[in-house]
């Protein structure tokens, strides 16, 4: 599967792009809206790759280029981009493309991080709402933490919660996220349920925050 | 320590009442609007823990009496009679009596459970708002499943989160439920993290309502 990371030079772009490309054979696109940081970040991608001994061709373009013919496109920017990221890309999503947002709204304040959602809900639903007619989205991989994605060396045993309204999408995007090693996919039912997802992400981080020893958190149910 | 657990003829409360009547050596104290309806359930509690060999004494009163002399006072009713049992049981409390808030709002509509917080912004919050000045709250015990809790026979190995301005308070609380085995603590910060806390609780549902093989969850942060 082709998959493109819009947004891809960030840390949770980055962390994914590593893990599918290390775990999976699919093909990684990097998009950013500057292509050359683009290209500068899929470089570093495959040195890190290859000194664990992979040789894996990742490319890197604006994301416009990147969502082109792109099965899956993953929305790896910052909440306040995210309408206009979708927006830049639109025209090339074809009917079918799988959107996935793992963005989430924040608000730091005196008293802590705080779950901080668009007027639209969650932006899942923010996604949703600008996506083109016909293109799913999946709303998935908001609560990992980006630096553990990014350390192949780190063992995975976490979930991933999975939003959507196309069970189809939701089928493909579990399949992906399941192709990285120890991270479980779980649905947690239509995209209406987002906002529950996204606030796990604020509660990871403030965990991690509050008890000694414990950082970069991720989440099991059982 | 004495422990009255009010509404602890409910679900959360019986799971409670039986956890530390079996792992702990706490004065357990069944409180009820009706005070007859605590007596009974505090007998069939009783009884319990007896045919698996624990002859261990559990009172039960109404809420009023319950709370009185009580050292921690869980809330353990309905979110829509926490603010009225706090009020009806105000004068009993001790200035240091810690009230213990494990109560979430929810609200089932179509597309599932949603989490569903009263205008105080949390159930926890509500309590804070409504005690009598000198009385510590702390928001814990929210996402625990209440039939696994009353399951002597299931092990544990869960997290429960706690939230709360006061840290001695705090310390306390986190004692009870590491009193609990296998229940692992974690502190969330504030009081004002108590929404994304209590939001936990309508997720784990929902995950456990769309995962086959998963049923009555809880949470490991890791």
């Amino acid at each position: 599967m082709r998959i493109a990371l819009l947004g891809g030079t960030g840390d949770i772009g980055q962390g994914l792009a590593l893990r599918w490309a290390y775990d999976t054979d699919h093909e990684i696109v990097i998009g950013s809206r500057d292509p050359e940081r683009a290209r500068t970040a899929a470089e570093e991608y495959e040195t890190e790759l290859d000194s664990r001994g992979l040789d894996r061709k990742i490319t890197g373009f604006a994301n416009e280029m990147a969502a082109d013919r792109a099965d899956v496109v993953v929305l790896a920017v910052p909440p306040y981009h995210v309408g206009d990221t979708v927006d830049a890309v639109a025209e090339k999503l074809d009917e079918g493309t799988i959107l996935v947002s793992p963005a989430v709204g924040m608000r730091r304040d005196d008293d802590g991080l705080h779950y901080n959602p668009p007027p639209a809900g969650s932006v899942t639903q923010l996604v949703a709402d600008r996506a083109p007619e016909g293109v799913p989205v999946v709303g998935a991989f908001h609560s990992l933490s980006a630096d553990r994605l990014a350390n192949l060396a780190l063992e995975f045993d976490l979930d991933t919660l999975l939003v959507g309204d196309d069970p189809d999408a939701k089928s493909t995007v579990r399949l992906l996220a399941e192709g990285i090693e120890g991270l479980r996919a779980l649905d947690a039912g239509p995209l209406a349920n987002a906002a529950e997802v996204e606030s796990l992400t604020p509660l990871s981080i403030t965990v991690g925050r509050y008890n000694d020893g414990l950082h970069d958190l991720g989440v099991r149910f059982r």
